[in-house]
């Protein structure tokens, strides 16, 4: 249960990733960022940007990092456009379980949109890793 | 019909908003973003900020003009979460047609979540005016 007032707990699964502790399946990394691929995908391209700033919600954010995470999304999301040909896209981020969030770290969803595609429901299905690394293989080309 | 790579019109009702032309029930401004009430709301509370930069999506926005938009939503979202006593929120940012943009100015999403509480869809019913006044004025006692 992730509340808006919880303190932030490094156990979590991006925290481990972020360690080195936990693989991912990475598209892009900075010094204030991390892009990888949602291994739950609710459509195909799904992938993640986190700050490496320690983080519950975005209230609790730094404005810099914040600022960092849309600059590290804007570049992840024009290649997955381009990569995967999707006419659309959508951001998302959910703060606290009552919002459907999952893991206690910021994250921001980039979401490829089809028209007339319905999304999945949210981190209920596992993806199959081989599919999931020729994804991110097509995102990396543009990146 | 938006698309990923429409020019700018200016004859769009944000734009409007931002020179004056419609009204809105505004609830922060700044030199570089408006945010004000969502006029078919999908849950009580829900509002959107813009740039006052012009920018069809995310990926015409410039970085700076991005970052202004979070550091008002931030602002915007944890006046929203004290006024309506809400135990989450999502932001959510939409692009193009296939992902369900109606208005082709960029705009980030701030949405209330209660456990449970399912989302209307997105813009189709019109809130009632004075509803929509009384939830802003709660709002804007926490900015």
């Amino acid at each position: 249960m992730i509340k808006l007032d919880d303190a932030y707990d490094d156990g979590n699964i991006f925290a481990k990733i972020l360690r080195g502790e936990m693989p991912n399946i990475t598209l892009y990394e900075d010094d204030k960022t991390l892009a990888f691929m949602d291994i739950m995908p609710q459509a195909v391209g799904h992938c993640l940007v986190i700050p490496k700033q320690p983080a519950v919600t975005f209230l609790d954010l730094p404005d810099d990092a914040s600022a960092a995470v849309m600059v590290t999304a804007k570049k992840v999301a024009a290649a997955v456009v381009k990569a995967l040909d999707a006419p659309g896209f959508m951001l998302a981020q959910l703060n606290s379980s009552a919002a459907g969030q999952t893991v206690p770290h910021y994250h921001m969803h980039i979401l490829p949109r089809h028209e007339g595609l319905e999304l999945k429901f949210h981190a209920r299905e596992p993806e199959d890793m081989a599919v999931l690394n020729e994804t991110a293989e097509k995102i990396r080309a543009y990146l």
